[in-house]
């Protein structure tokens, strides 16, 4: 048979959903597929360290799932996700962060994205408020923005979002909202955790408005130092609460598989079936490979460990880098574990202006903007420390230092 | 740190999205956990034939893609997908349905089910109208109904879609239809294709009104008997398209790796968006493993031999067996490929009754009902004939036919 031609395009005229007019490309995808060129240093991603992904112990694990049961490694399954991973989820989660959940409770996601889009998918009308910090990771306000929600950012600071504007933000809110999203640990895009005294706080609020409490946190298990935290949501009481995590950054983001639980049965019997008409169920493979890997004891913890001693060292080299590279009038943060830190520039500065000054100079990074919540704070940009490594890391940060000083000389 | 306690349910009222009270759990899915208790022959799946999966070339292609270049396959991806499976994807296209498409136009999805979910959300505005096959495949009904489209169904016989009837439908819709959904080839859940006169019937139809026609094809490759035909887009002309295949039913569901194509720019750039927001990307891994699996020349086309041979063995043995044991009065489709075929039960009967009769004397199928649009012919069941052995067949069928007998002689 002779193959027909792709009709040139232009001449159907398509009408999209009404949704999409929320949808834009994200800025960081883009950018990604630009710095895959290898001269340029990039800060940009959040990708882990590829040269410490278990790729031993993932080999050891496909043989012995496909060698084991390899029928029914690839054969359908059940949406709700392969029990005995959901069983191990339960058990991680209260050794890890207090979090008390019987499997029943636990959805098998294809990413922790995944469990944003349904999260929107099943609990947002258009109009419907969100609550989250701001600045937010881009990921979510993607999510529910695909759903027409009306995302709401409340100030936020070093220790993270402010229980009073907060409250204020529920008080002046047009609609009930539908749920607070928070990333407690090692915030995306910023690095920051929220404090002891504002964990307290802002289960407070939530307690008084009855308020659903969505903590993310793909980044939790990445601390170099300081106190691990319970989840916020381990002190929710009555509160109702959705808890992501991910092996993305404790494993590897290419398997796809990170777990939605809720305290609310409802809210995982409506994410099941929204799961269900979505994509069936995550690939079976993926879920056993990944069970295989972390279900040896103490093998998970050990390799943590292993990222949290290289990352710590990028962390420090990059602050270094910073004090010594970057001009007066520049500040970052400094946290305490994760894949990230902010840098706020002089408020003059357009940080996408200078993303194109500095891909000439052979480095990138994530501009700020597209992080914010209404008006952009354009002076901040967003760097990854997790990826580069400690060579990278330095040069890079002495070209983002020469031409940010070069910017505040014009 | 002590574990929280799971608060009890109930005491949030939360408000959930209008489109979830669409969203019915699928009566496939809560059937097939009640048929794997392994003394149930059951035809109600939609499952492959578990020990004709390619478990050796999974575990070979898994080391070659670990051992190779595991960190890649490993790491994060970009949302279109690993390049050279869609470069396969679209050389695949060419030889075996004639469709040309580079592969720009293509984008892995996490299964076919997920391309359904990401037409719905870029297309379909609440109240919009999809017309498609009556009955139609239930995870379309499911992903569509999840976006609250107003599903049409189109008069369908033995040999499809009615051409005339689905004009008189576009003109009766209260709104432009945003597109007509069909699987020509062995279709889910009837097993009938669409014929060679309806083919043309239906692209005229659709070019007379513009209309954009998604072709959804898992099974055309499971073809045991009869001319293979080429896409039915392949001759679309100027008529907008999208296509949709999958490795589900090829090479082994559990990977969820599948194609979207379009010939569309815009489709596939807004499809795109969409998917970052709804998972990022598809798993690296499983993509690569795919793509090992069936890059190997000749491969795929063997082990579809292969499966076409049992496949072909098995749906004979079902057609000896109901006209064995099936009561006067009983009809079903002579299906020329795929894993489905329909029953017709005289018009009295109601196979949703007759599942509990046929569930005591342990075999099990999935009554029509949840098939229809509108009003359903309760007297209709879809049998699977992939995923039972040749004994269990047999036996199957003859307890079926047990059941329906005593029903029709009560």
């Amino acid at each position: 048979m002779s193959p027909a031609t792709t009709p040139s395009q232009g001449r159907a005229s398509l009408a999209f959903a009404t949704r999409t007019s929320g949808m834009k490309p994200s800025a960081i995808r883009e950018i990604l597929k630009v710095t895959e060129s290898p001269e340029i240093i990039s800060f940009a991603g959040g990708l882990p360290a590829p040269e410490l992904f278990p790729v031993e112990s993932a080999m050891m694990a496909a043989a012995v799932v496909l060698g084991g049961d390899g029928a029914a490694a690839l054969q359908y399954s059940t949406t709700e996700g392969h029990r005995p991973l959901r069983e191990w989820v339960t058990r991680h989660l209260v050794d890890w962060v207090g979090l008390s959940a019987d499997p029943g409770r636990v959805v098998i996601t294809h990413g922790s994205q995944q469990g944003l889009d349904l999260l929107g998918k099943v609990l947002l009308d258009p109009g419907d408020v969100v609550l989250t910090e701001n600045p937010a990771y881009l990921g979510a306000l993607q999510a529910f923005g695909a759903y027409e929600a009306n995302i709401v950012g409340v100030a936020s600071d070093s220790e993270g979002i402010r229980p009073e504007a907060l409250r204020e933000a529920i008080d002046r809110a047009p609609r009930r909202p539908k749920f607070l999203y928070l990333i407690p640990n090692f915030q995306n895009p910023t690095g920051t955790s929220l404090s002891a005294d504002r964990r307290l706080g802002v289960m407070r609020v939530a307690a008084e408005h009855g308020l659903l409490v969505v903590e993310d946190d793909p980044y939790g298990r990445l601390r170099f130092e300081g106190m691990p935290q319970p989840a916020l949501v381990a002190s929710a009481g009555d509160v109702p609460w959705v808890y992501l995590g991910t092996t993305s950054k404790i494993l590897a983001p290419g398997l796809r598989v990170a777990w939605f639980v809720s305290s609310e049965r409802s809210i995982i019997e409506k994410v099941v079936t929204a799961k269900q008409a979505t994509d069936l169920h995550t690939s079976t493979f993926t879920q056993r490979l990944a069970y295989e890997c972390v279900k040896v004891p103490g093998a998970l913890e050990q390799h943590v460990a292993r990222l949290c001693e290289v990352y710590s060292r990028r962390r420090d080299l990059m602050l270094a880098a910073l004090a010594t590279h970057m001009p007066e009038g520049c500040t970052w943060t400094r946290p305490e574990g994760g894949l990230f830190l902010w840098v706020t520039l002089p408020d003059r500065l357009d940080s996408l202006q200078l993303l194109h000054e500095a891909m000439k100079a052979k480095v990138a990074f994530v501009p700020g903007e597209s992080f914010w919540i209404g008006e952009p704070r354009r002076n901040t940009l967003r760097l990854n420390f997790s990826n580069a490594n400690e060579a990278q890391i330095g040069e890079g940060i002495a070209r983002l230092g020469a031409v940010v000083g070069a910017a505040m000389a014009r």
